[in-house]
């Protein structure tokens, strides 16, 4: 058969992170490349027990096909959860979704035809530009200052393409850790909603926070309520409870929930309402804002202990930026470094890490990478730093001078 | 805001029966409507079981970010099961999907572009359609005869429409019920070869079936094997597990699944692993075929009183089949009734089912109509029954003669 693809498929390609994977699987390798959360972490006792009395008071109806919108008691906790941050909403202007990444999608469904633009920052979540290419938009990157993304830059960018959405990460963005400031939140949010341009607010890290108190308003909160909102707000308890549930949800005006959920309808018609269940006894019972305080901590001190590693005069001429929150580390390496050639050096000392350039929208300067401390224990973010460290000496060597 | 949505929004609509659960909510009316297992006879035990010994045995990489293409285990068993009817793939050659709802919606993304024909079965699967339409594919429907679909019709349409894609349920089709004959199904698949059309074959209901030993091969075991086949097979566990844990696989040739994966990193990173393994515990223990052999039982029973209370003279004028197995069966009303209009008389008597028109293409002749008959207990479906006779006799008198 001569199977014909749609020319889509090949307008991106599967993740650069996803093929780290395939490099270090099986060897006895430190990956600082996914952006995994702790697994010693992980609430188990409370998942087992809340899975165990969702069993044993159910009738049978919570295996049964559910709603596509999601299970409509987890989203009356969610809804409080997001009060709680300023976000208003009913549960009306809410779905779930398999992970806040098929929010992502869906939103590229309801809104993209082929030849729109998207902007986001400048370098951003890699599968987000993927979602946007394979929806057949075409992206453009709006590099950021220390505020945040570049308000100029994003207004001639508006008024230049006539975007029907701007995608960001205000708070401990992927990849590059960063918080936009209040005063660059006001101002993004101005001037979309001037340009009627729609935000897509993705904030799976805002929690994730190292200074009780720090948390920035979300853009959400800022715009005053869901109905008429220029955002669309979207997060998941992937990274403050467990990734295998795959839940996550979006905050939105109800004419474009309702668009969302046609979409879902068609895409997978709900997701696993059974994991939707467990959450929800899980909440009531579970102090899910005491163990987000501790999984602080404990990042905090995986962050902290490999910003110490990089202190050693090896990497006096990288840069960086220590994260006030979040699960990842953005280094830039000095001129005339190559990521790329870097990175089997890591790879042969036992260490991986992702090559910066995936996350730009046109491709970066070769030097950034991104590591990632939220995985790995304290003492194996050492021997992994000491790994890079000799891998990095080992490359500098071999380059030509 | 002004939010200005895809074009591609508005070429399709919420499934009907979706809105149908609407209209009967809250209310006193047994359903026909939707397509939902019984659910006394989930294994809920079964599953508890399988959760507890998951997480009693788990280390916490369980709770973890698992992989696109599914809990490789899970898939080692449903190989063997695919084995057992005739298709032999490997593991290379299956994904795991949210429902094989998400198997059809992933194949229209990685084959389909603005203008490219879909050609199904008329009627078939109203959610299949949505899919398509919402692609930005235009659909042909092709009819059938007693034996499947028609040949002739289908190529004449090849040639026309030279289509990327065939849907088809050739074994107790949603909404007919209907079963493709051995030979119609080589026909077609040899059609589908020669023009080079892929062949998207739904199989969800096979299991299902009533007589022992009566399953006609699926095309993809006539096709040979998974590799260079011209066709992606899909079924799920929602009809013979339960649909709450929305676990579905695609078969297909190995380029075609590394797509599948590709769009589907985009749509959701991967669906909910923690089903999946839960999923896989059951099977090492459980008799699922035992199970299904039971499933059988009931689901013959249930058919048989509805195919029954339809011996009444107030139905004589009505014409369908007895169905071989599957959940539907699909009622054709006589010449000058109104399926919609009799619709409002069956809700205000009590009974819902789905009027036929939705599942056609281009509309319907209006007077068909699909039952199911797995979801409700014998007793229920002979009251649902009266009630639906009661409405019809109803809605016979205010018809002007």
């Amino acid at each position: 058969m001569d199977y014909r693809f749609a020319g889509r498929m090949s307008r991106f390609s599967s993740s650069a992170v996803r093929d780290i994977l395939k490099w270090t699987q099986g060897k006895d390798v430190i990956s600082f490349a996914g952006g995994l959360p702790a697994e010693e972490w992980f609430p188990k006792q409370a998942l087992e027990d809340a899975f165990s009395r969702l069993f044993s008071e159910g009738t049978g109806r919570e295996l049964q096909y559910g709603l596509t919108e999601g299970f409509p008691p987890l989203k009356e906790l969610l809804v409080k959860r997001m009060d709680a941050i300023g976000i208003g909403c009913s549960v009306r202007e809410m779905i779930l979704t398999t992970g806040s990444q098929q929010a992502i999608d869906l939103t590229a469904r309801i809104l993209l035809e082929d030849g729109d633009t998207v902007l986001t920052e400048n370098p951003t979540y890699l599968a987000a530009l993927q979602v946007f290419q394979s929806a057949g938009a075409s992206v453009r990157g709006i590099n950021r200052d220390e505020h945040g993304i570049d308000p100029q830059l994003l207004e001639q960018a508006i008024l230049e393409h006539r975007p029907k959405l701007l995608y960001v990460i205000p708070t401990f963005a992927n990849p590059t850790g960063a918080v936009w400031s209040l005063e660059r939140r006001r101002t993004v949010l101005e001037l979309c909603r001037k340009h009627n341009v729609l935000i897509l607010e993705d904030d799976p890290y805002g929690e994730l926070l190292f200074e009780e108190g720090s948390r920035p308003p979300t853009l959400m909160a800022l715009s005053g309520a869901a109905a008429d909102s220029p955002v669309i707000y979207t997060s998941t308890f992937s990274k403050t409870v467990v990734p295998a549930l795959r839940t996550g949800w979006a905050v939105a005006d109800e004419r474009i929930i309702a668009q969302l959920a046609k979409a879902k309808q068609a895409a997978d018609l709900h997701s696993s309402c059974l994991d939707q269940q467990a959450l929800y006894r899980l909440l009531l019972t579970f102090d899910l804002d005491g163990h987000i305080a501790r999984l602080r901590q404990v990042y905090r001190e995986r962050m902290e202990t490999m910003v110490d590693c990089l202190k050693d005069p090896v990497w006096q001429e990288v840069r960086f930026e220590q994260p006030q929150g979040g699960m990842f580390l953005w280094l830039e390496l000095p001129e005339g470094d190559d990521a790329a050639a870097f990175f089997p050096a890591a790879i042969q000392e036992g260490v991986a890490f992702v090559p910066g350039d995936g996350f730009f929208t046109e491709g970066g300067n070769g030097r950034s990478i991104r590591l990632n401390y939220s995985h790995s224990r304290p003492e194996v973010i050492r021997e992994g730093m000491e790994r890079l460290q000799r891998a990095y000496l080992r490359y500098k060597q071999q380059i030509p001078v």
